[in-house]
């Protein structure tokens, strides 16, 4: 079983149970799998523990490595960008370091394949059930070997995220493929519905609705809106104690039942969200990190991005309501059987990708096609512009709360010094008349250090949130992209077929199929933007109050230091 | 009437009717008279204009230049240190740049005599009354050469500052004189007082009483406290425009009339002032600037000098009731030949230097020498300490105004353009439900740069007050070290003289009468020293107490900008 690996990069073990190596250093693994990005092996010199799967390559003759595949941004599944043809726009464009407080190595990111059950990587042993699931034939990849004509088989794994209800339809289309079998478009199974090549049987259960509201079409509310809180990280070994990891409290409000759930939970689930929702921007989950991640500022700010990403889940009235959510959010965390059943489940959901489209219903009349290319394009270009100002609020925000915690705490101190510098001068002077100013002195001393400190704290308390949500929307903002590509990909079609009939090359009965589904690709794409805007102005309206509600408080925490100092003067 | 002379350093012309030279360039003077620091003459280009007196050095034969004798402190009587001999510590030996907030270039600074009358640099043609004064012999210098015999002639200019009273009086002493003829002892008459060689006849008006109050001896108090405004610099001009000064309002509340008053005048009195009063510690006039003397900021920086100057003039027991000081009060400024008298009469005024302590009389019971040893030695351990965190608070307020005004604003005003960037991307979303948050954005972008604003606004509100204090301070603290050195040469007298009885070489009845004036000497130094921590206190008490309630206001100034920021979130 015993496999050799090579480090990619120096590791200096930080934690017990971690062994350090040095680039090149050859080392033995005793699995490939790895638990939650770390696989145990000795190094060189024989020492035994654990070092980040990110690290190393494992050496092999068909090796084609896909450990080394990093991502800004957590849980982008690796299908999920065009790997040959960047035809769409990534937004975010500047360097990692630039928008995020506390930048990770790019080589201890992210090293998995959501999309990819069979991989099962980040599954230990607890319920690690790979072994029935690699049964499935759909899921190793070979069933889909009709759709890898022009990539390489290396791509295998991040191909198998896309749509199996596609394969399952015959292809009766005389409009021409993408030559891009890697395009999202192709991918998340948008171009085989709008081809007509999606069938599947969807029960009443499954039906999402797209309805006409004031602004537009919308997502039909959700009627049995729920939230849940997620609390008590807490500390869990196993490993005989080699290894950690944190557990969070779920208590949803329409169970009450409190629910365990670790983050390869959260992200297992977020990878079943992704495959089977092609226009719907889910939200990313926090980011992986490799070391620290037992700190309590790390775990803080991963119940917080949990949060907002919960927050988000439950607010969207598509993937509040779905199954695998609901199994996420409700099943027993003591029930194994339950929860592998679920899990199970939701990996062998039919009504995913290209078939997610024939689960929508929308209003009888049809969208104008010309209207809805310009209210994308204007989308478009707001998500760009948004993208910029994220990035520039964020970074500004970084820098004014290192500021706050630094420079700002040493200016106020400093004059806190001082003052207590005089005080001790004036201290000299002990006749009763100087008592009463040198305590007043004092204090005001104490006064402006408390201030210096305030400064220090304050940043917790309004920028971490505000840039909370920023990384949540800077999320959404990377998922659109692909979502508008969909879009785009379906109107290029109906263009191309109503073409085609000028042409007498198709039937109009065909291009009249492909338009009414660009209708509903069109319907669910309007409602998920504009699911996005109410959001968005929710989100950022009850953020920027609570913002500066924060800064008032501080400020007035500031003011009534003062006033108390001021008081002793009284009777100076 | 022609003179030559050279550049010193080089001078860059900064305003019109100046004259650039540089280092070593030879000048051609129009007088050697300087109006206010400034020469007129000619270049070696043959430009015409004003240069800085202290930035040459005129060419003769019998040269001893005292034109570029510097010192940090403005108004120091060349005399005022020990010139061969540091037996004194001078506090304040920190680098000017770090303690003031203008640092002036020390070229620039002090090259008048305010001891020396006869010299009379600063008196300008509107009453120069030089030749008439001239006329006394006991101005010239050459009444002194008795004074001169260990100090090479060319300190005669600073040794008129000595008692004049001294050399009415015949020398009777056994008891030894000091070899050091420059230490502040025998030069402020001290010494002569003590040995009893100071003689005088003392109105009854003159006549200064220390009592016996709760805290030790003290300076009778004024039973007519008066307190004088300063008001409306404004610029007046001279030499058909070619000059220009700035003129003060000066408005005492005892008369009620008003009188205006130049710097040169504040200059002449603090002269006369420090030449009378061996043991007070007179309040330091602004410093002198030699550019940028009509700049705003300069000059509302040297009227609140001025302003703490006179509050502790009026408010000091003896400096407000002298005669020199109410003939500058109220003297009015347009009978130009009443003013000539009182100035002749402050220049001629006889009970100066040693017969200063003829005029006081003391509670009849002796102090306790040892006593005020220890006390004398308590308060110079005292404002050593006070003096060194001046410096440290002067320093730290500087840099705090520095960064508020550049870092703290910058800050600010970055997190308000971030903010008005958000806002602009916003604004590409014109919903109706997102047009009141855009508004509620772009308001808040702006509340945060107006916040920076605020930053840059403040330190004058509240630093810059603390700053003129910490400024005045630091003139008295610079005044202590010699009235320290005047006492303790006095008790050295006393000491040495119970010795010589000892041993058999005085009498009694001399050594009795050194100890009297001992007695006095220290009584006036308490009273002084007393009225020094009384006036500390006070001051400290009410600059701080203004201080804080500049911050507060300022906080809460910021807290209502962002309480308004807020409430437009309201109907977002």
């Amino acid at each position: 079983m015993a496999l050799r690996a090579r480090a990619l990069y120096d590791f200096n073990s930080e934690n017990p149970g971690e062994i350090s190596v040095k680039e090149h250093e050859i080392i033995t693994l005793y699995s490939e799998q790895d638990i939650e990005g770390w696989l145990e092996g000795s190094n060189s010199r024989g020492e035994r523990g654990l070092l980040p799967a990110s690290y190393v390559e494992i050496l092999r003759t068909d090796t084609f490595s896909s450990f080394n595949n990093n991502s800004r941004y957590a849980n982008i599944p690796t299908g999920g960008f065009d790997l040959k043809n960047q035809t769409h726009e990534s937004y975010s464009t500047a360097p990692a370091s630039s928008i995020t407080a506390y930048p990770a190595l790019p080589q201890q990111q992210q090293h998995h394949h959501p999309g990819t059950p069979a991989s099962d990587d980040d599954w230990d042993d607890d319920w690690d059930d790979h072994s029935s699931v690699a049964d499935e034939p759909r899921v190793v990849g070979g069933g889909y070997r009709n759709y890898e004509g022009n990539g390489p088989s290396g791509y295998s794994i991040s191909t198998s995220s896309m749509p199996r209800g596609a394969q399952q339809a015959k292809s009766s289309a005389t409009v021409s493929r993408n030559l891009n079998r890697f395009s999202t478009f192709v991918k998340s199974g948008g171009e085989a519905f709008v081809l007509g090549e999606a069938s599947g049987f969807v029960k009443d259960g499954d039906k999402i609705c797209v309805v006409m509201g004031q602004y537009g079409p919308e997502w039909q509310e959700n009627p049995y809106p729920f939230t849940c809180t997620i609390d008590d990280p807490t500390k869990q070994t196993k490993f005989k104690g080699m290894k950690s990891y944190i557990s969070y409290k779920l208590t949803p409000t329409h169970t009450q039942n409190q629910v365990n759930r670790r983050y390869k939970h959260f992200d297992w689930l977020y990878a079943r969200l992704v495959e089977k929702f092609p226009v719907i921007s889910v939200p990313h989950i926090p980011e992986k990190q490799a070391t620290g991640r037992f700190e309590e500022d790390f775990i803080s700010k991963r119940r917080r991005g949990l949060i907002w990403w919960m927050n988000h889940m439950t607010s969207h009235p598509v993937l509040a309501r779905c199954d695998v959510f609901q199994h996420f959010l409700t099943c027993s965390s003591t029930d194994e059987k339950s929860w592998k059943q679920g899990k199970r489940k939701a990996e062998k959901d039919e009504m995913v990708g290209a078939n997610f489209f024939l689960t929508i219903s929308t209003p009888a009349a049809p969208l104008d096609l010309q209207d809805v290319e310009s209210r994308i394009d204007g989308f478009k270009a707001f998500t760009k512009k948004m993208d910029d100002s994220v990035i520039q609020v964020n970074a500004t925000l970084n820098e004014f709360a290192r500021k706050q915690i630094a420079g700002f705490k040493k200016e106020y101190q400093k004059v806190g010094l001082s003052f207590k510098y005089l005080n001790q001068a004036f201290e000299m002077d002990q006749q009763s008349y100087s008592v009463g100013l040198n305590q007043a002195i004092a204090y005001t001393g104490e006064a402006y250090e408390a201030i210096g400190d305030f400064f220090v704290e304050q940043p917790k308390q309004d920028v971490d949130p505000l840039m909370d949500l920023l990384a949540l929307y800077q999320g959404h903002l990377t998922n659109y992209p692909d979502i508008i590509h969909v879009q785009k990909g379906a109107l290029t079609k109906v263009k191309e077929s109503q073409k085609h009939v000028e042409e007498g090359k198709m039937e109009g009965q065909q291009a009249d199929g492909i338009r009414e589904r660009c209708n509903i690709i069109s319907f669910a794409t309007l409602a998920e933007i504009q699911h996005f805007h109410q959001t968005r102005v929710r989100d950022f309206k009850s953020q920027m109050q609570h913002y500066l509600q924060q800064q008032i408080s501080f400020f007035q925490k500031i003011t009534g230091k003062l006033e108390e100092a001021l008081q002793k003067y009284d009777d100076a």
